[in-house]
């Protein structure tokens, strides 16, 4: 049966914008990231008889009478510098169309789309002009924690822990959930202390972040992108630019304090070296020295902040990490060096995406009614509950970071 | 009268080295530092009238009646890749000799003198090799611990604060100084918890210090030192490398989590942008991005230990920070924000000094026995007091941050 399309007035106003929530942004400093819905168009309705794993709306109860519309939730990120791409490729999938006949409704108001983030002030003007929709701004903290919250509760395997090389997914009860400290690394750093739903407190930052590594990276390299900088970063040996304790203690430790030899005194300390000029220095190495400067950086001031507050795990979200191996171990070697084994770096497989997993679920009506299946019933739906099944991850697959999720949305 | 040089047996060894305390060094990975003692010439014994105001040495009481050498503490540093212009100096001024005639004595055995830092374990054989005295070494934290408690005791308005362009000596009470974070800004930095004399623990660090700085600098511009790369930072703006909180979010503060529009969202940020290369950003941008990264970093972890703490003053040592106006106010505004004005930023006129003026005071006999003035007295003194009178510092006179100390020598 063909979906029907309508809109359903959830509000007083006389004509309410059409919210079109199968689509939401995150526009940061250097990515822009978009989350969207497609439906699945094989389900037949009637065939839900799929008991929701977890729902992210646990007031209600959500049995198999009621409808069901199966689909995915997608992932998808551009630089905020070519915003236009992205733009483009809205344009393309006519994902602001939301569904309905806005091409053929002229007279219908604007559609506004959840979005986050800065951009979503700076560009309000360029996605209104081109695209015709309006950004609903939501605030960055709230969509980062309520996309954080959603994807550890609702999402099997979403979190894993990075250690000697070994990749280990941890499924964790909502009820020890709580509370934990979110590190959302992207061009900046943002600490938030995560006590519950919507309940959160910024903590701390630091400006030394994404931005930082590919900024310097750039300038201190020819590489062309945050990809094939941190491609480099793995031949690199960052012995060759940093200065060491065993090159300050003519090779040995400083036991006193705990401080191996091949512990780095001094981040690219070695560079101070009068008788090498940059050239001399291989490109591999100086992304490596970054990379570890920068990160066992944020794993300190992290670890810190955990501690104050204290919290036994850190959740390490944003962009900069990337699944890099040399990165997570860094950030994992950092949290447990520094906490002595007390604190725990954990990572999120959906890294990037959680403010627009967050904008994305700012609504309770999502705007996935237009895709409902007609159905005969006296009372118009007035709220939509989210829920994802648990979907089966491949065990040994490698993740790329845009896999979709499965889903299905129920109305109640 | 002219002093006599006699040696004092003081333990009972047959022969003990001659222990030399009018020099100490203190070898780091970038600058090696000396401090020695110079005696007045003008000094006529009897003229002991003076009162000391502080005594190294609590628990004696030193009398006019105890024969004093007057004279000078020097402080001298060179770049530890230029040791040998170091031995050189020292050669030259017969520094190691202590005053002996070791010259004419081929048959006594070799001076040792007081060391700390690596460079002291490095350059051990280089110093037997060239000067014939062997590096008696102490640990650098021991010595960096005791020159700050030292130079706050001891040396009147040592401490100062800076805020708005503004110095402001501080008098601190003995009873009031402990205790307190020591933070030491070398190649890297080490930070200090300190409760008392010779009672502290080294509590953290960070590789991201004064060798990052003339590391990157070195790399990014075509600086030929350190000084000239702080020089240069006077005249940069930030914004042109940073990007902003303004930046991303379209001119406006991000207010819900108080950051104002200009504060720096990722240091380096604007450096990602594809339509310039490195060429393009000017050198004095680069400086002072650079310093302001790493300033603001060092105080947010320094504040950050404080408080794990409950310590209300850092105190920053170390020669990253040169009397730097901007360094200095950028340690000061990170401390005063992070701690919204709980913890006070303190920094040292003899900064870079800490460890050497530590190494002095690791022994008693100081080696300054050597230039007692002959005196008759039946009882052979053992131990040394070395007491510092109030220096007549000019007020308004600028600080080149190697004024010597009067400073007197009790025998008791």
């Amino acid at each position: 049966m063909d979906p029907k399309q309508f809109q359903i007035e959830t509000n007083s106003d006389p004509n309410p914008s059409t919210d079109v929530y199968h689509l939401a942004l995150d526009i940061g400093g250097s990515l822009a990231k978009l989350v969207y819905f497609t439906k699945d168009d094989h389900f037949v309705d009637g065939e839900a008889e799929i008991s929701p794993r977890k729902t992210s709306d646990k007031s209600k109860d959500n049995s198999r009478n009621h409808p069901v519309i199966k689909g995915r939730l997608n992932f998808k990120k551009f630089e905020t510098s070519k915003i236009n791409d992205c733009i483009d490729f809205i344009k393309t999938m006519k994902l602001h169309l939301g569904g309905s006949q806005q091409q053929e409704n002229p007279g219908s108001q604007p559609i506004s789309i959840k979005a986050t983030g800065g951009g979503s002030y700076k560009y309000a003007d360029l996605f209104k002009e081109r695209l015709g929709i309006i950004l609903d701004k939501e605030d960055e903290m709230d969509c980062l924690v309520a996309g954080s919250n959603f994807l550890l509760e609702v999402v099997d395997r979403e979190a894993f822990t990075y250690m000697n090389d070994q990749r280990q997914f941890m499924q964790i009860d909502q009820n020890d959930l709580y509370p934990y400290l979110l590190v959302n690394i992207g061009s900046g750093v943002g600490m938030i202390k995560v006590e519950g739903d919507g309940k959160f407190e910024r903590v701390s930052g630091t400006s030394i972040g994404g931005g930082t590594f590919w900024g310097l990276g750039k300038l201190l390299t020819k590489c062309k992108s945050f990809d094939e900088l941190l491609e480099l970063s793995y031949q690199g040996n960052n012995r060759a630019v940093d200065m060491l304790v065993g090159d300050i203690y003519g090779g040995m430790d400083y036991a006193k304090i705990g401080l191996s030899s091949t512990a780095i005194a001094s981040s690219f300390g070695k560079a101070m070296s009068d008788s090498k000029e940059r050239e001399d220095y291989k490109p591999e190495d100086i992304a490596r020295s970054l990379l570890r400067m920068i990160s066992n950086n944020i794993g300190q001031i992290s670890y810190l902040n955990a501690l104050r507050f204290g919290l036994k795990r850190i959740f390490f979200g944003g962009f900069f990490i990337r699944r890099h191996p040399f990165t997570m171990d860094t950030l994992s070697v950092a949290v447990n060096f520094w906490s002595k084994g007390e604190a725990k770096a954990m990572f999120l497989r959906h890294e990037g995406f959680l403010g627009a997993v967050g904008a994305f679920m700012s609504s309770d009506k999502h705007g996935l009614k237009e895709l409902l299946v007609k159905q005969e019933t006296q009372q118009i739906p007035t709220k939509l509950s989210f829920a994802v099944d648990k979907m089966h991850w491949p065990l040994d697959g490698e993740l790329n970071g845009e896999e979709s999720i499965e889903c299905n949305v129920y109305v109640t």
